[in-house]
């Protein structure tokens, strides 16, 4: 596993005073660095996204990001991505945009984007009507027939924390991995944004060719959101796990689309709220 | 302290397998509902957010979204809001929109709303033109000259936790909370979104002339970033706490614009990152 984040860019040194019963003491400290990113389309000249985001990995949270959007299918979709190197921005901000040259008489669809700002009225604004807008961009159950022991499953809580560098020294971050059916990982990103580490994730496996993830696990920090199972139906994501609690519209989603959706995940402990036919237990 | 969350609304039932140590048994167990938003100005009609939140203070959160996005400045401007009654609109996501009529003659900015789709390049992309575009909106230092014993801030924690009802029983739910300078809790607010729980506050505060908060502290679990740190420079609250880490920018905008900035607040301890002057400590 390559970490894709770059240390000196992620973090942000800080002196901070720590308060321990009613003493004070000065300490140096490092925080989680959040700069904005925007994703840039070069034909047609667009921009499709701005989002908060700890810096590094990129190249794989644009491509992540168009990918789960919808506006591209495939690694090929790409033609180039590169950051901003127009003379007239300085410096600090030219690695906070990033330019994705698409192929050559490539039409995206840019429709999916406008979800974001506007569910239209037909559609209707409601879980429902959230879960019906994935069913309309073509994504339909994944069947993967993965099984995976309960055993596996305890390992994840422990491994993603152990292999997250740089939460253990901000506790900031929010962290998306994937492991196989054995429980071995296969990467791992953080971001500021639990959506953003997805995106990242899901953004290098499309880069290196590793996707749909119909045979992993992905494991999140936190909670599961309709944003995260949305996610992962695109990524053809069979069984989801997160440290924390499901949202309805998330259980809603992982039912429709035929996710296993695991919740609590805790040393020998979690809860299973959809797809029970995936885990093995003794 | 009137809570403002419907309970029914806010929960949904479902049944869950937990499996522990390789056992397993069926649970009722409690989801926090998710389910979309959307906010409307009637006059110009417009669409100017739909945001992913949990049912409850429906109301609060519109008000405190369109008064942090500045594009109201006071209670006044907002004449009527309604939930949608629109016949062609079925009963699920009636409850779904909101209408907001605002004062006859008013000529809203909705030019900040932007923000969330683009960031003119003139402006710039980076931390420092994020904080520029706040400034330019009119906003100031904030010169509170509050002061907080240290022992105060230790009882915010326990005290979040303890009035978070939802929280208890469902495990899915970010808080927002604002104290007096003696502790004493005013009001909280929760959501799925951290963002979603402290918009609802500060409307919630807007709708009952309680703003601005320039003597009181908010708490807010979960991270701070620099989402959470706009919304309180547009409240004028000078001391912000959360459970977990900021980030960079996050205390960047604290130091600009003279906030107290407090993280890692869990029981008798704290770290001070901006505005160390507001604590009392022995």
């Amino acid at each position: 596993m390559t970490p894709l984040i770059d240390p000196a860019k992620s973090k942000t040194k800080t002196q901070v005073w720590v308060v321990e019963n009613g003493t004070k003491r000065l300490r140096q400290d490092q925080l989680t660095t959040e700069e904005p990113l925007e994703i840039r389309l070069t034909s047609p000249s667009r921009t499709v996204a701005i989002t908060m985001r700890t810096p590094g990995a990129d190249f794989e949270l644009a491509a992540g990001f168009l990918f789960s959007e919808g506006v591209i299918n495939s690694k090929q979709d790409i033609h180039r991505m590169s950051y901003c190197t127009d003379e007239s921005i300085d410096g600090e901000q030219r690695y906070n945009i990033i330019n994705v040259q698409l192929q050559p008489g490539l039409n995206p669809n840019l429709q999916p984007l406008e979800r974001h700002f506007y569910i239209n009225s037909a559609c209707g604004v409601c879980g429902k009507a959230s879960i019906e807008a994935l069913r309309l961009r073509g994504y339909a159950k994944i069947t993967s027939d993965l099984a995976v022991k309960s055993e596996v499953i305890y390992s994840l809580s422990d491994q993603l924390r152990s292999h997250q560098g740089i939460f253990s020294a901000t506790g900031g971050l929010h962290a998306a991995a994937v492991f196989d059916a054995e429980g071995k990982i296969g990467n791992l990103q953080e971001d500021v944004g639990r959506h953003n580490a997805l995106d990242k994730l899901i953004g290098n496996a499309l880069l290196s060719g590793d996707l749909p993830f119909n045979r992993h696990i992905v494991m999140v920090s936190g909670r599961s959101s309709f944003e995260i199972l949305q996610k992962s139906v695109v990524a053809g994501i069979p069984l989801v796990c997160s440290v924390s609690a499901p949202s309805s519209l998330a259980v809603s989603v992982a039912e429709e689309f035929g996710i296993t959706l695991v919740g609590f995940l805790r040393e020998n402990r979690f809860n299973v709220y959809t797809g029970w036919q995936r885990i093995i237990t003794a």
